[in-house]
This record gives structure tokens, C-alpha cells and sequence, in this order.
């Protein structure tokens, strides 16, 4: 990352979520004031509220003001209840009022993101005046991609993008140039589909509309960017098997994190027990066949490893809308094969393995082709299982109404460990019947 | 998702990934020409690629033609060399220059994500002369949310958001209004890094400068939601432990799926085989007492478990800069803590499991309480060696200038399955000598 006129603050904001928070009281005090705001305005909400609760009053008046509506919002939500009020008395009436009508939005729905200062033209008005008005009006707005058409009841007309406003002849009226067919969401619009729509249609903002039509406020894109990264990391730190964080790994305390880890972690290990009671009723056969309990580790992680690479495929090509829960039969089919082509490498390697360990000394006793058949036949079906099951899950979850990303690979591979172990042990005592069981 | 004026595209663009080739082709069809605009340009550049090759010359011209050259270059990199001297040939010349020119530059790289296209003003110019300039310049430059201030020799002297533009008296000189602290990235930039500068700055655009500090265009918001979408399907996968796919899921084909799905299993099974090996040694002690069978499936998929939660923690914290590598220290003392609370839980949980079972029915013999105390001790040693491996492993990926993401939850598991039994087999010894063994 360079800089033509070089400034510390790219790099002390990136280093930032590293540092410890004496050290970034620290590196603030050390800046300009000009730098600070730069600072403090690149930063996101809950390091914004650690910085403002560190500062003078009358410091953290000037800061707090210095932010549009909704980001203050945001800082709001981020501190603990009983400190909310004496933020808020720091704002200016207007802004107060705002602020807590955006406070009533969920989070993560497209009211929480939204800002409710936005351009607004009337459709009669000509490019020219509409031109002078907005400069006028610029001076209390944050953005200006695009220019709302309001009729007098505040109902969204159209929109018109900066751009075309400048392209258009003078004369030409508002409503002439504007765009119709407007794309908007609803104060309930989740996070995660406000995100998509973005991305669908390369937007840089969208207008946020009630039942009436009426516009309440605009999201715009540099908030998009942060969701669609949030959005990942809460599924990442699902899919490997634990409860979604709220802050930075460091910021998250000793025992919140192992709190959020041992919930899943228990669970996981409950659903595995199953596996101890399973063997239980295979002790005879074990006790008569030890050899069978040298493959036992490599035969269920192999359906486990299976099963976590298809959950995790399928469960991203939900969240992308690569695929729909009423494509959960093509993928059914898709995966069978998948999984019988998969399984048939595995056990290949794993026939092949046996018979050439079995050259050098004998490990497996006269009977090791029929071992080896053994562990080949129940890699296959152990395979086969696990990436159908893995795959599945996350449609299961999803048409029950939650994250499909919680079939996480341990999930997955727990479940997948006790139908293993019947596998394994049903195929075993078929094979060898009379030879070693 | 609503719409004022109830328009077909926004939910076929959503749909679209799901659906089949020719069944695309045929919604097309079905289009008007403005919702085919409309749809055409909302797709990613595959997609549309897709749709081009089945139009016929003149049509395919026209919609190539009304794309900026960042977007056109895309599509000509989504499509095998030998159609796309073809593409090129529909271009305008100053197009397909600009287009040739893009194409030198890595797809991933910011490079290859600028547009060349973009609003300059002269440092003397007067805002008002400024705005009147932009007005002709927007009918062929794409975004105009900055203006670039440059010298004659094109270096970038400074940005004016069209917003303060607008916002400023009209007699000031645009030098006097532009932001000279700009934040700039080189054609080489990487994409992730592009997208982190964009998410730390809440940028609209972000020009791209050469050695020499003059401009060779921008990159836009609007392209930077879909990277970071990119950027966390590709480390998803990983940590599914494939490797990552260039398409989506279905339009992936069934052998380049299981080809990269079969590489890492395979992989991973050879791996995993160390356990057969490791087992052979202690089937001795698994003869004398076949009750430890019964909790190996038990006790390694926990130490795997454990440690995929820590690798996807730490994996995260890396990618979005909240953990550098030489955090590793802190990492670790944090990690080990929390693989001995973790330990302690499962260990309480399996013990109490063990002594409850034999209550009704003796199933784990005399010695159960020896059986349980040795299942607990290697619960603790197991998680902990999970999670200290699992947390430790993406660092030293990326130390050794890997993906730290391949450190996928079945990659952690393997790694710790092994060593989880050498730890079971070592504690029972030592526990259940002169007992049991």
C-alpha cells in the first residue's frame, strides 16, 4: 500500500484491530488533529466508542458530531446500555432525533444500515436548477451518488445518478432523466440480502422505502463492503464448528471465547459418544479381529473429511444463491456420484496399502486380502455416506429455518463417525465369516 | 426484496446462478430490450460472456460496446484464447487499446481491476469552471464520485469528491478544495489488500498510480463487493480442505470437482494412514484390553474438533488483519489456556459418561475407574495438542508463504488424529499398568 503524499494513518489503521487499547489511546494522542479525524472517521464503531470514551467531554462532543447519523447509531449500539444516554446528550437536537429512530432498527436489517440524510429533487425541476439545489443541499448530506425524485407525500418517484444529472442538457426536466425502475429494499431487508443486491446490480446506493413507498433514509455501498466481510466471518467461524464471534479475536474476553467454544465443542462430544456405545456392541467381534481396530481412525475420518468438504461447498453456494433448496435433488445426484468416485480413489490406495505393508512382514495376518477387501468396500460406502450426508445437512437446516453454515465439519464429521463404524463393522462380518469373525 | 416499479431483473439476476445455459439464453429472449440491458449488465463477466457467444454479430457488438473497459477486459479473460481476438475485433479502437492494455495485468492484481476511465481536473481550474468541465467530460468516463487533480504530466496532485465540489463556493480554485493526502494504490496491488484499503478508508474509488506517481486509472467501489465475496468463497473451500473453485458450484464441471476434491482427500487419507501404523504398534495393549478401542473414535475426533475451531479462528483473524504473525506468542499462551478449559470440560463430561454407563451393566469391567481417569487425562492432552496445533498451523503457513486457510478443519484433524492416539495409548500405559495392561 502506497501513498503519494505519504500519511501513517493507512498503515496504523490496518494495524489497528492488533493493537491493544492503552497502545491506541497512545498512537491517537500522538497525531495531528487533522490526522485524528482521518483516524478516527477510517475506523469501525466499537473502536470509535473505545477512542470517545477515552477522550474530554468536550472532545468527544466535537467527534461524535463530526459523524453522519447512522454511523453514530452504530456507536451507540456498540456501548453498554447505561452508557447510550450520555452519548446521546452530545448530539445536536436534530441529529438526536434521527439517531433514535434508527436505534429501533435492527442491526443487521437495511433500517440499521441506512442514513437518513439523502439528495431530494422535485420531478418538475430542470437539470439546471436541480444542479444549483443540490449544491445547496450537498452540505448536509454524506453522499451524492445519486439524486432521490420525491413527489410532495416524500414517495420514491425515481432516482437519478450525479452522473446523468451532469450528461443531461440544462433544460431538460428531472423527471425526463431520472430513472423510473427503481431497485429499493424495506426497513426489515436483511443485511445479507441488502449485500447481494448490491452486488447484483453494481450499486452505490439504494434508497430504503416503507409500505407506503415513502423513502426513509439510503444505504450506500462503503457500508456494504464491512457487511459482506461480516457475513463471511460469521459463517467461517461456523463451519469450524463453534458459535460466531461479535468482535476481533483479541478483543473477544478469555472466557466469552471459551464460553462460544465449549457449547458446540460438548455437544459435538456427545453426539461422538455415540460412536463408544457403537463399538460397545462390536467389542466380540473386535476382541476375535484386533486387526479390524487398526483402520477404525482412517475409516471414519476419511467419511468425515468426505462429508465436511461437500457441507462446505454446498453450504457458500447457498449463502452466493448458487444454488436454491429446491436444487437439493440435482445436487443428491451430483454428490452420489461425487462420492462413489471419491471413495473408489480412497479405497484404492488403502487395498493397495494393506497388501504392500503386508509384504514387508506380516501385519495382517493370512488373511489380509480379505482385510484389505474389507477396508476398501467400507471406504467406499463410509465416502459415499459422508458427502451425501454433508451435503444435504445444509438444505436440511435451511428448509428448518436455520444457518445452513452450522453444519459445520466437526458436526459433519461427527455424525459421520458413528454410521462409519456400522458400516465398517456390518461389511466386516459379511467378508469375513468364517475366516477370522 | 421489493421493487416501486415491479421489475423482472433483480429477481432473475438472483436466480441466475442456478439456472442451466439454455435456459438462460431463452429468459433472455424473453426480455425487452431495455430489461435485457438491464440484466446484461448486472451479470458477472462469465455470465456474460455466456450470453454474448449466443447472440448473433451485430447484437453482440452493441452489448459489448456498452460496457467500460475494466468490465470488457473481464469478459475477454473469462474466455478461451482463441475466441477473444474475436471479442476484441467488436471494439471501437480507443476501446480495445484501453482493453489490451488491462488484459497486461493480473486478473487479481488492482491492475486488473481499474477502470482507465476516469474525471481529471487541472489544479488552476475554479470550482465553477471545474463543474462545467465535468459535465462534459461524465458522457465517457463511468463513475464521478471523485475528480482526479492532475499536472501536465499526469501525475496525481490531489482528489475532490464531487461532493465538496459541489459543496464549495464557486470562485475558489479546485487546488485550494482537493483532498492532497490521497491514498493510491500500485498496479501490483493484490486484491485483498485493495479490498482492506477500501473497507479501513470506507472509499468510493481508489486511484492507481505508477512508479512515477502518475495516475493509470481507478478502481471503483462497486467491483470490490464482488472481490471480497471472491476472497472469503475461496478461503471457505479451503477450510472445507479442497482446493478453491474458479465457478460455481454447478457450473463447475463433475471430474474438475471431484479432481480438486480428490487431491486433498487423497492427501489427507495418506496421512491418515500414520494411524493404522500407529495403531499396529499398541495392538498389543489392544488385545489385553480391547475396552480402549471402544473410545478412540471418541478422543481423536475431539482433538480434531477442537482443532478446527482454533485453526477457522485464527485463519479469520489473519485475513482480516486482526492478528499479525508476530502475534503468534500471544496466540499461543491464549490457545494453550483454552485447550486446558476446553480439555477439562470434555474430560468432566467423559469421565461422568464412563461411570454412568457401568452403573447399569457392567460394560467397562473392574477397572472402569482407571478405564475412566485414563479417557479424561487423554481428553485434556488431546484437546489441548488440537487446539495449540490448530491455532499454531496458519501462522506457520503463512510464515512459510502459504494460504494460511490450508489449514483446513480436515487438514487440523489428521494431523492431530495420530498424535491423539500416541497420546491415549501413552496415558493408558502408564495408568492401567499392572491392571489392565
Amino acid at each position: 500500500m502506497t501513498d503519494t503524499v505519504a500519511s501513517p494513518i493507512p498503515d496504523l489503521l490496518s494495524r489497528w484491530p492488533a493493537l491493544r487499547p492503552e497502545e491506541r489511546v497512545r498512537q491517537f494522542r500522538l497525531l495531528t488533529r487533522d490526522l485524528r479525524e482521518e483516524l478516527f472517521w477510517g475506523l469501525p464503531s466499537p473502536d470509535q466508542a473505545e477512542l470517545l470514551a477515552a477522550m474530554p467531554e468536550h472532545e468527544r462532543r466535537t467527534y461524535l458530531r463530526s459523524l453522519p447519523p447512522d454511523d453514530v447509531a452504530d456507536i451507540v449500539q456498540s456501548v453498554p446500555e447505561e452508557e447510550r444516554e450520555g452519548l446521546m446528550a452530545l448530539l445536536d437536537d436534530v441529529t438526536r432525533g434521527e439517531v433514535r429512530a434508527l436505534l429501533a432498527y435492527a442491526e443487521d436489517e437495511a433500517g440499521g444500515l441506512m442514513n437518513p440524510r439523502f439528495v431530494r429533487l422535485r420531478p418538475e425541476m430542470t437539470v439546471d436548477e436541480a444542479i444549483r439545489y443540490l449544491r445547496l443541499q450537498t452540505r448536509r448530506t454524506e453522499t451524492i451518488y445519486y439524486a432521490y425524485v420525491l413527489d410532495a407525500d416524500q414517495k420514491l418517484l425515481g432516482v437519478v445518478s450525479f452522473r446523468d444529472l451532469l450528461a443531461a442538457p440544462g433544460d431538460k426536466r428531472v423527471e425526463e432523466v431520472m430513472e423510473r425502475d427503481v431497485i429499493t429494499a424495506t426497513e426489515e431487508t436483511d443485511q445479507e440480502e441488502v449485500a447481494r443486491m448490491f452486488a447484483d446490480h453494481d450499486l452505490a446506493a439504494l434508497p430504503v422505502v416503507d409500505e407506503q413507498g415513502r423513502i426513509v433514509g439510503i444505504v450506500t455501498v462503503d457500508d456494504i463492503v464491512d457487511v459482506v466481510r461480516e457475513e463471511a466471518t460469521e459463517d467461517i467461524q461456523k463451519i469450524g464448528g463453534m458459535e460466531a464471534l461479535d468482535l476481533p479475536y483479541f478483543e473477544t474476553g478469555f472466557w466469552e471465547l471459551a464460553r462460544k467454544r465449549a457449547g458446540w465443542l460438548a455437544a459435538l462430544f456427545l453426539g461422538e459418544m455415540l460412536t463408544a456405545t457403537a463399538m460397545a456392541h462390536y467389542e466380540e467381534e473386535l476382541a476375535q479381529a484386533i486387526v479390524l481396530a487398526l483402520f477404525i481412525p482412517l475409516i471414519i475420518s476419511s467419511g468425515g473429511n468426505s462429508g465436511s468438504q461437500a457441507a462446505t461447498l454446498i453450504i457458500r453456494a447457498l449463502a452466493l444463491r448458487e444454488a436454491r433448496l429446491r436444487d437439493w435433488w440435482r445436487v443428491a445426484r451430483r454428490e452420489v456420484l461425487s462420492g462413489l468416485v471419491l471413495g473408489s480413489v480412497l479405497a484404492t490406495i488403502g487395498f493397495f496399502r494393506i497388501v504392500l505393508w503386508q509384504m514387508f512382514g506380516n501385519v495382517y495376518g493370512e488373511h489380509y486380502l480379505l482385510v484389505a477387501a474389507t477396508v476398501a468396500l467400507s471406504l467406499i460406502g463410509v465416502v459415499m455416506f459422508g458427502t451425501v450426508c454433508g451435503s444435504m445437512l445444509p438444505f436440511i437446516l435451511r428448509r428448518l429455518g436455520f444457518d445452513p453454515a452450522s453444519a459445520s465439519a466437526p458436526f459433519v464429521a461427527t455424525l459421520v463417525d458413528v454410521t462409519g463404524l456400522v458400516i465398517y463393522f456390518t461389511i466386516a462380518s459379511l467378508v469375513l465369516r468364517g475366516t477370522l469373525l
